[in-house]
């Protein structure tokens, strides 16, 4: 959880959506939601059920009567915009933004990042006291978002560069991986049952079908259970109640 | 847009979900809505209502009985989980599949994500028609997301995937980028101005002055417009009416 990067909307309408923010800070592990003019003052019944209980877990957020005032203690000011505006400002992606927020609070700098109201989003007046601008890449011939998920994509891509976020992992939970030595002792016992059992017709054909059928399984990333479990539907598959 | 990726809701409850994943699929250009027994049955109003006009830019969901049904038609299929399963499969972040599934796309290859309704999720029954879970990272303390937003944070990064998206611009609408002439100009005439009026009252500190001033000026990517004010700014301020 940090509060050096804080969420800030602007003359927000609808208290779901403040509250859909705030349940994504809390997601994502952001603790301080300002709020310019909310339409319908503070606190707000439909954000407070709109936030799934966020607010056990982030503190209460704060009011402002300003942008100028809402960001007067951070160090960089980011705009989010759903439309192109008739300014010279870098325009980033959520996620390069990100990467450079990461960074930035990694030196103890305050980030505002600003959010406009659900009409007509931040003024260019507003727009004027950040530094840059971030819009979400997305389909130009639908590209009306609401308040929440643009608060949702850009919090879940700052969550994302503030961790080292792991691609990709392959549980092990009940079993361990197998062993070659298992792997194979049932792949040996694969093959010579498909043999006895004149799966083989051609001879030819057989070194490219056993290397296939290694293949198949090889790349299955088995787990001793699982090993067990093929072994068991060899051994029923052929009649023996036994088992290997 | 693309059809060959199929977002397959099971048992979604909330209209407001489906509507909201129907949403982020236009806002996303996927166009493949699979509804599996959907609780209060299809159509339903308060989706539409909360699709923000989705389903005018992208067909009308398909119905289906069963999780093996609708994804009959697919070659990979992806099981989105909150909570991790007792399970030996792959785990990947919304981001690492999106690159896989955005090359698979290329492949023609057809591909469906399936999410699980509001209470529960998935079964474990229903991830077994899987060949790989996909996992949101997020707060280990509080990681209750709600089935639009899921939705809406895998198409956006699979739109991602599938985009070549520019990580920042500079947009340039009102006016041309500067020439390093009229820049330099414009710093001439104001080191001359401020040594003309006492500015530089160590002449051994004036060389590290007029570099950062320099320095300031120059990181800013000045159009010929801002420069021309700046040209205003200092004949205002040295009380010259007619500018330069």
């Amino acid at each position: 959880m940090t509060d050096l990067v804080s969420i800030t909307l602007v003359t927000p309408q609808m208290g779901e959506n403040i509250g859909a923010a705030a349940r994504a800070m809390a997601n994502f592990e952001l603790s301080d939601l300002r709020l310019v003019n909310p339409r319908d003052g503070w606190p707000n019944e439909a954000a407070t059920a709109n936030s799934a209980g966020a607010f056990d877990i982030i503190p209460d957020a704060t009011l402002f009567t300003s942008v100028e005032h809402a960001v007067s203690t951070s160090h960089i000011v980011y705009a989010t915009t759903a439309r192109p505006r008739d300014m010279r400002k870098e325009v980033l992606t959520p996620q390069a933004a990100s990467k450079e927020i990461a960074e930035h609070i990694q030196n103890n700098q305050k980030i505002s990042i600003l959010f406009g109201g659900e009409r007509a989003g931040l003024t260019n007046d507003e727009i004027s006291y950040a530094q840059k601008i971030i819009s979400v890449p997305l389909s130009a011939n639908f590209s009306s978002i609401n308040l929440g998920q643009s608060v949702l994509l850009m919090v879940y891509e700052l969550f994302q560069a503030r961790h080292d976020v792991t691609d990709s992992h392959l549980p092990d939970r009940d079993s361990a991986p197998t062993t070659q030595e298992e792997l194979n002792g049932m792949l040996n016992r694969l093959e010579n049952e498909l043999a006895a059992h004149g799966f083989f017709r051609n001879p030819d054909m057989k070194p490219t079908m056993v290397q296939n059928i290694r293949n198949m399984f090889g790349r299955s990333n088995l787990s001793e259970q699982e090993v067990r479990t093929i072994q068991g539907i060899i051994s029923a598959l052929v009649g023996n109640k036994k088992g290997r």
